[in-house]
Order: structure tokens, then sequence, then C-alpha cells
């Protein structure tokens, strides 16, 4: 084991904005590092909004995903609901809101289960991760966004993550603390 | 459940570039989805690179973690060692290059546990999940991107979870994923 040791904050020297946009402001900036190392394009994105995912869970444990086509890496994939909140939305509130469009379902009991950053190398983007229960379902949903919906055993999700087929990183580390944090509620049966 | 449909593919209708760097490119697309919506200015960003991040295990299961910080976020964090394929480089290569660089740790018995997109809404950057084993230690790591290293009981990393203290989003799938794969190495002790 080697001690922890303060480490000095670097210097901006520099910044440039790239593109001001409604999702994030695009900046290079030039920096001095502790130890007199200067990066001349430090990339940095800098976002408006944060994001939340949501695992939500129907009766013995049984998992809601929906399948959406991603343009940028032009591919249709199965997610749980997700989505950026609104400007001064709060996090569960947003959660509410992002199953509903996407799913038709209502939802209660919602907890934050981890709050991270997906790409802290060049972007400043905040993922929430949120849990809550099914309560009613009015079938309806953005087809714009939403290609179809669908309840999973926890076990049949589970099979999906050992094939490697949940390619999405806010879904697939929704679930993997799904299964991580305490069971406030219920756990999915190991064999449905 | 409702029945998966088939989901026609949307049509680029005109591409800008905003900004071509070392690490990805910007562009702004108009694209045209099926049922007639357009969205005027669909944000891309292309990489030109994936990324892997490693778990590496030794003895009954301690893991690895280096301390590094992260302008973007303005923060000093523990993660798991990381980093960007150089061109050419395979995966398993660049996972045993980035824990030598961060850690000064010699690695054997790579496996890749995992690949996914960390956020597909965005950019098409692709992440490995790597776990190895710890095989020699030289104690020489660069002190330009790694301020400690340490070795931690799997005990002591999922306490550091539960508490939300990992908040680098490829070290916290990582582990997660760690946690859930097929324990081809050992498994790390319940109580240290």
């Amino acid at each position: 084991m080697r001690g922890v040791r303060q480490v000095p904050r670097p210097t901006r020297l520099a910044r440039s904005l790239v593109h001001r946009g409604p999702w994030f402001s695009f900046y290079l900036d030039t920096v001095r590092f502790p130890g007199g190392r200067v990066v001349e394009q430090h990339h940095v994105l800098e976002f408006s909004q944060d994001a939340v995912a949501v695992v939500v869970v129907r009766g013995r444990g049984e998992l809601l995903l929906v399948q959406s086509y991603r343009y940028v890496i032009d591919a249709i994939q199965w997610e749980v609901p997700a989505g950026t909140l609104n400007p001064g939305e709060s996090v569960l509130a947003a959660a509410r809101r992002e199953v509903r469009e996407e799913s038709g379902c209502e939802t209660r009991d919602h907890e934050l289960l981890y709050t991270y950053y997906p790409m802290n190398g060049i972007a400043d983007k905040v993922f929430h991760v949120v849990r809550c229960r099914a309560a009613s379902d009015t079938g309806t949903f953005d087809r714009n966004e939403i290609a179809a919906v669908r309840w999973h055993t926890g076990a049949h999700v589970q099979a999906m993550i050992q094939r490697g087929t949940i390619k999405d990183g806010f879904s697939l580390t929704a679930l993997l603390l799904h299964w991580q944090a305490p069971r406030r509620l219920p756990r999915p049966r190991p064999k449905a």
C-alpha cells in the first residue's frame, strides 16, 4: 500500500468555446498541471442537465425494459427507461415522468440508488439511477422514441447481461446496482 | 407484454462538422425519423478509439484502485486503472499497458468481461471491461496521471460503493461486473 498524498489543482490558462448547444457546451481549455505539464487542448463537455435511468420492479421481481433506436450507434437496443431532467425538475420526478412517457407505466416508492459520472475524462454529465415499483399501466407510450415495452423476469435480464446483449451502459449499470443494492424492494426470484 | 416490432431506420438529411480532434469528431446531423419527425440538430460524437477499464485481482480477492485527478469535474477520485486504446492495439494489450503505466503492476490471465456504450444518446464511444490477476509489482507509475495506488479488500470496495464514493461510472460498472461475472478468478471474501 502506498500513501495517499494531497494533489494540487491545475490552472486553466485559456478557454475557447467550440460550440454552445441545448444539451452541452464544448470548450477547449489550455491547462497547466502541477509539475508543469501543459495540455494545450483539453476537451471539456459541460452538460446543462443531469439524466436519470429507472429500474422499475413489478410483482416478485419482474423488470421493465423498453426497446429504443439509438441514432448515434445505429442500433435498436433493450434499455431501462431513461432520459434527461427538465430544468428545475427533481431526479425522482424526472424518473416518474420518463417511465410514464416511455412505457405508460405509473410508478411509486422511488429511491435514488446511485449518482455517477459516465465519462469523467471528457464530460461533466451526471447520471442518476432510481429504483421504483410499478403501480398501474395505461399501455400508452411515445412511439416516436420507443419501439416496444416488455416485462422480463430478473433471471432473464441476468441472462441477457451474461450474453452481453445489454449494450447501453446506463441500463447495464442501473441493473447491476439494483442487484447489488440492499433489498428494500422484493428480490427477483433466482429461477423464474 | 407487448410485441417487438421491426423499427425502420432514420435518414440523415444533412451533416455539418463542428470539430475534428484527436479524440473525437463532433457533427450536427439533420435526421428524419420514421413517421416523419425531423431532428434539425442531432449531436453526434464519433470517437476514434475504444477505452478499457481493468479490474486487477490479487491473492484472495484484493482489488487495485488508483487515485487520479479529473480536470473536467475538478475532483480526485478512486478508480480502477483505465485508458484509451492506442491505434491498432488489442483490448487485452491496452489493459496490460494501462495497469502497468498507472500502477507499476504486471498482470496475467486477462479476460474480457463486457463491452458497452457509456453514452449512446450522443456518443459512439465503446468501453471494454477486462479482469486479470496481479503478477508482479515494480512500484513505479506515472505520477503525472496518478496520485496514489492502493490495494483494497473486496469488502472495502463494496462498502465504498454502498456509500456512493466510487463516482467514476467506468470503474463502478467494471467492479459491479466483476462481482456479477462467473467466478473464473477467486471470489473476494465476504468478510475481510
